[in-house]
């Protein structure tokens, strides 16, 4: 018997019938604040147990437009900066049967896909601007730092920490390296780039630029085979390259 | 009437019955070879119609699982390394029906779903290690140079589009101005990245590996109010960030 009574199953029986079945949104909505990063999540009705915001995609709306829609809700902000920086994909993620009983929503008849990957958005947000809001499920919504964030629910632990990761990356990752051989000169590096890029760099400034990155190392061969004084090989220092799958 | 002697329409037929409907998979393969990007085509069977590499996933398969296999497929390397760089989620992504006449297949039939959402990955390769490999779909699979790419099948042309954007933007986005407010200065700054990163950082490399970067704008104003000698504020330079959506 499904209790439509109850506003929560109502609630999940309309995501049935109006959104794309499999596919949810996740957010990890990130402040920065007294020198902490912060992240804003959910406590469901009438439990202690958190998780970050997230939703579903109508049937005919674009899924950026989706993120964007529940992010917005969650936060006050309208054209929020949202970059997708993974797609929780595996054939089981999380414990269904003990997330439901935790969230005490009474969900076993309705109908739903066995499996839903999870689309996960990042928002870089000024921490001053947004206005914590609850949503249909939740009685409360509010900033965590990082470091104190409590055990949550599905595997939103796990996409916190992949937000992270994914952060570090755009300071730190070097995926172009993965187009070379293992051993380059600057002047193979620098056409990598304008050709990436599509229009030309100045050689000293790029050469400033690599070499202040930290990212190179210098090998003791130098290229052989060149008409002019033969250039040194560099290699990337190990940078650590994740492969996927 | 289902054509079943068609080869195409039977593996269309077990992809609806073994795959998760709504979704599919996109794969740019990125290689650089004599100073070029190239990126791996495929060619329709009896057409002269070519689309990027793609596929499906099953229904107990991880989406990066899908994707290696997708991408080994067509490359013969394995752990190939891979990026989700975008999920291309529009609900009219490219005109169906004019499509599939293109490739000749008759599909009418199938029951398939009405929008499909694209996961975009990348590979980025050692362009001399690729052996590239038609599908069951096509008849050829060959590397073309990226200012030579023709007219290409689905939204193909965009995917690839928005993969060099992506791979430009590793080159010189700042996505983390979002979390700082318009001015700022370089402690502030380094205090950020160290937050991102977990770990403290050296003050006068630090200084010097983002001035190296071109990406900062020094105004002529310094914070007031601070004990010791105010420190200039600084901002992002025009780094054109986009909000999705």
């Amino acid at each position: 018997m499904i209790d439509y009574n109850n506003p929560a199953v109502r609630y999940y029986q309309q995501v049935s019938d109006e959104c794309i079945h499999y596919l949810s949104i996740d957010g990890v909505i990130f402040g920065f604040h007294q020198n902490q990063l912060n992240v804003l999540l959910l406590r469901w009705k009438g439990t202690n147990e958190w998780s970050l915001p997230g939703g579903f995609i109508k049937k005919k709306e674009s899924v950026d437009e989706a993120a964007q829609r529940v992010m917005q809700e969650r936060t006050g902000l309208d054209k929020l900066y949202l970059q997708q920086f993974h797609v929780f994909g595996e054939a089981t993620r999380y414990d269904q049967e003990e997330t439901w009983r935790k969230t005490t929503i009474p969900l076993q008849h309705i109908k739903w896909s066995e499996r839903t990957i999870s689309l996960g958005y990042y928002a870089l947000v000024e921490h001053s601007k947004v206005v914590p809001s609850p949503d249909f499920l939740t009685d409360e919504c509010r900033w965590w730092p990082l470091n104190e964030i409590p055990s949550l629910l599905f595997d939103h632990n796990h996409i916190i920490d992949v937000a992270i990761q994914s952060l570090r990356k755009q300071l730190t990752d070097q995926p172009i390296s993965h187009l070379l051989p293992e051993t380059f000169t600057i002047p193979e590096l620098q056409r990598l780039h304008e050709t990436i890029l599509g229009y030309p760099l100045d050689a000293r400034n790029f050469y400033k630029k690599v070499m202040a990155s930290g990212t190179l190392e210098r090998l003791s061969e130098r290229r052989a085979g060149t008409p002019h004084k033969a250039p040194y090989l560099y290699r990337f220092a190990g940078t650590g390259h994740d492969a996927v799958g």
